[in-house]
C-alpha cells in the first residue's frame, strides 16, 4: 500500500481536508473560526499544502505534487508523460475523499447555514466577478507563479547544495500562501483542477444538508485555466531555469 | 531530575501555560488581547505545542509527546506499550500545573470576566454544536490528521536524510496550526485527552472568581475521541507509512 | 536567457506581482480578500520578497538584490559599482512588467473600484501624512535597517558557518515583513526604488479603468529615500559588520 | 568598533526600533497600521527579536541577549557574572537610542494623535489592571517562560547536533510571539529591563508633541519582575536541562 498512487491519494486528502476545512470552518455558522477572515483562508491553504505533501512523500510519491497542473507542467519540463495516467486519478481521487471528510467533519453545521452559495464555496471556487475570459487569466496567472516558483525554489542554485527536505514542503506552503493572499481575490485560486473538481464532484453526491447547485456552468475554468498555465510555465522554466 | 517523567510534565505545563494563556488573553475582560480572534487563538496554540516540545526534549523526553493519544498512536505502531504508565500521569500532571499557571498569569481578569462559559473556555474544550456523534467524529478526524502528519514528517522519505533537530518541533507546531485553522472550528480541537482533562480539572479545584459548572457532562468526548483517533491512526500509519 | 540581467527582471517581477496584488486583493471592490487589513498586505509583501529571490536566484542573478537601494549599498560595502549599470534597468524593466500583471490579474476590479486613491496606491507608496522631510527620514530609516539586517543575516557569525540556500530567501522574506508592520505605517515603505517607480510608470501608460493623476510629485521620495539610506546602511555596514 | 558592547547595544537599537515601531504603527493617528490588532503587535515584537539578534551576532556580541534579564539568569546558569557590567548598560542605550529613532519615523504623527496613554505606550509597558503584586507575577511568568525555553532550544537535545545558526534567531522569534500571544494581555510582556526603561527615559526626555506623564510610578514593575524571573529561571534551568 505504498505506492505513488496512494501516496497522491493520501496527500490530496490531506490537502483537500484541510483546505476545504478552513473555508469551511470560516463560512459555516456557529462555527469557532466563523468569520475569521483572508488570513485565516489563506494560512489554512498554506499549511494544508505543507501538510499535503508531506503526508505524499511519506506514502509513497517520490513528487507529492498533489496537482494535475503540477504533474503536468513537470512532465513537460522533463519530457516524460509517464506519470499523468497514475497520479492524475489518484489526485482526483483524494481530493474527493477529503472534500467528503470536510463534510462529516462540520455535519451538524449544515443545516445551521442556510446561505446555498456559502456551502458551496466550502467545496470548490467561484468567482468575483464572473468573467470568463477574464477569471481564466487569473487562474493562469496564479499556476504559473505556482509552478515556476516551485522550480526555482527546487533549483541548483537554491537547494542544489543539498538541504533538509523538510524544509521544501514549508517553502511550497509559504509559496502558497502568497498566491492567495496575493492573486487569490478573483477567482479564490484553485490553481489546480483536482482542488476544485474534485470536491465540486462532492458536492454534487454527498447529501449535503439544503445545497444548492454545483454551478457547473464554471467548473471548466479552474480546469482549463490550471492546465493551460501549467503548459505556459513549463515552456518558461525551460526556458528561464 | 532530568527524567522522561519530568520531560513529559514540563513539556505539557509550558504547552497548556501558552496554549490555555492564548484563550485567557483573547476572551478575559480589560486583556490586551481581548477578541483578537481565531488567528490569534490558533497561533498562540501552535507555538505552544513548538515551545513545549522544545522543553520536553530538553528536560529530559526522547519522544516529547505532551499528549496521551500520541503516546498510545506510536505505541500502536511500535507494539511497545511500556511507556504509556510514566507519560500519561506525567502529561496530566503538567497539563493541571500549566492551567494553574494561566489562573496565576490572569489573576486580577477573572472577577471582571462575569461570563461563566468563557471562563470554563479557558481552560477546556466546548463544542460549538453539542451532539456527541458528531462532536466525536470530529476529535478523531483532527487526532487521525495529526499523528498520521506527524508520522509523515518524522519518517524516512521526509526526515531521514538527517535534520537539524530544531525544525522537527517547528512543523509539528505548524502542523497544530493547520489543524486548528481547519478542523477546530467545531469541538475547539481537543485532540490531545491531557490537554482537555488536566485543565478541567483544575477548573474545578482552583477558587478561579466567579466560576460556573466544570461541564462534566461532555469531558469524556475530548478523551475518548483523541484515544480513538489514536488507534485509527496507528492502524493507518502501519498500512501506509 | 540565464543571465543576471534575466535574473534580476523575473525576480522584481515576482515581487511586485506579489506585492502588489496583495494590495489589490485588499484594496479592490469585489475582491474576496478586501478589506482583510495591515497583517495581509504585510505578510503579502514578506511572501513576495521570498518567493522574488527564489526566482531571482533560479534564474541567473548571483545575487538576487531586486532592489537598486540593495545593489547600491552593497556596492559601496564592496567598492565595485559594475552591477548597477546591469541591474538596476532590469529591476526596473521587471517591476513594471510585475504591475502590469497585476492589472490583468484584477482586470475586472478596476472598474468597480470608483477611488482614484485607492488604484494608484496599488502601484505605488505614498505618505499617511505628507511631509517632504519627514517622509525622506522614514524611507532612509526603513532602508537602513533593511541592508543592515539583511548585511546581518550573511554575516560569518550568523550564516558563516554554511547553511541551507533555502533559508537565506526566507529570513530576509520575514524582514521585510518586520520592517512592513512596524516602520511601514508612515509612508508604506517603499524601500526600494524600483518597487515605486516601475509600477507608477505602469500606472500612468496602461488603461486602467478610472484611473487619476500618477502623483508624480511625490515620486522623486521613494526613490531618492532609499538610495540616501543605502549610501548610510553601506557606510554603517562597513563600520561595524 | 566590532565588540560585545556594540553587538548588545546595536542589537537592542534594533529591537526597540522594530517592536516600538509596530506599537507606533498601530496606535498612532493617521498611521497605515492604525487598529491592526494583537496579531500585528506581537508578530512585530517577535520579528523585532530575530532581527536584533541577527543584528548583535554580526555586530560584535557572542551571546546576542538584548536583555538584562537573559544576561541575569545565564550568569547565574554558568556561575560568571563579568559580563553583566557590560552588557547591560549597552543593552540600555540600545533601547534609549531604538526609541528615538521610533519618535523621528513617526515623527509628524505625534502631533496628530491626542490620547496621552496611547504615546506612552509606544514607549514603555503598563498594567492592563493596575495591580502591583500581580502585575509582578506576569512580568516573573513570562521571563521564566522566556529563558527556560531559550536555554532549552539552545539545548544539547535539540540543537546539539549542531544547527544552522540562523535557526537560533528565528525560533527565539517565534517563542516570543508565543509569549505575546499567551501571557502578554495582562502587562504588555516587558519581560526585559532594558526594553521598558531605555525607551521610558527616552519618553521621559524627547519632545514628544503633546506627550503626558512617563508613569514612573509603575516603572519598577518591568525591572524587577524580569529580573526576578531570570534568577527564578537560572535555578530552574540548573536544576532541569
Amino acid at each position: 500500500m505504498h505506492t505513488p498512487f496512494t501516496g497522491e491519494l493520501l496527500g490530496t486528502l490531506v490537502l483537500i481536508l484541510l483546505g476545504d476545512g478552513v473555508v469551511a470552518g470560516v463560512l459555516l455558522n456557529h462555527s469557532k473560526a466563523q468569520n475569521s477572515g483572508w488570513i485565516v483562508i489563506t494560512a489554512g491553504w498554506a499549511f494544508a499544502v505543507m501538510a499535503g505533501v508531506f503526508t505524499s512523500a511519506a506514502t509513497g510519491s517520490p513528487d507529492a505534487h498533489l496537482n494535475p497542473a503540477v504533474t503536468l507542467g513537470f512532465a513537460i519540463v522533463s519530457g516524460d508523460y509517464s506519470k499523468l495516467a497514475v497520479y492524475i486519478p489518484a489526485q482526483l481521487i483524494g481530493a474527493f475523499l477529503g472534500a467528503t471528510l470536510v463534510w462529516l467533519q462540520y455535519l451538524p453545521h449544515w443545516s445551521k447555514t442556510p446561505d446555498q452559495g456559502l456551502k458551496l464555496a466550502i467545496f470548490c471556487t467561484g468567482p468575483a466577478i464572473r468573467n470568463a475570459p477574464a477569471n481564466l487569466i487569473s487562474e493562469i496567472i496564479g499556476t504559473v507563479v505556482l509552478l515556476f516558483v516551485i522550480a526555482a525554489i527546487f533549483s541548483k542554485p537554491v537547494m542544489g547544495a543539498g538541504i533538509p527536505s523538510t524544509l521544501g514542503p514549508y517553502m511550497v506552503g509559504i509559496l502558497v500562501w502568497a498566491i492567495g493572499l496575493s492573486l487569490g481575490g478573483t477567482t479564490g485560486y484553485a490553481i489546480n483542477p483536482a482542488r476544485d473538481l474534485g470536491p465540486r464532484i462532492a458536492h454534487a453526491v454527498l447529501p449535503v444538508a439544503g445545497k444548492g447547485g454545483s454551478d457547473w456552468g464554471y467548473s471548466w475554468i479552474p480546469v482549463v485555466g490550471p492546465l493551460a498555465g501549467a503548459v505556459v510555465a513549463g515552456l518558461l522554466i525551460k526556458a528561464f531555469i
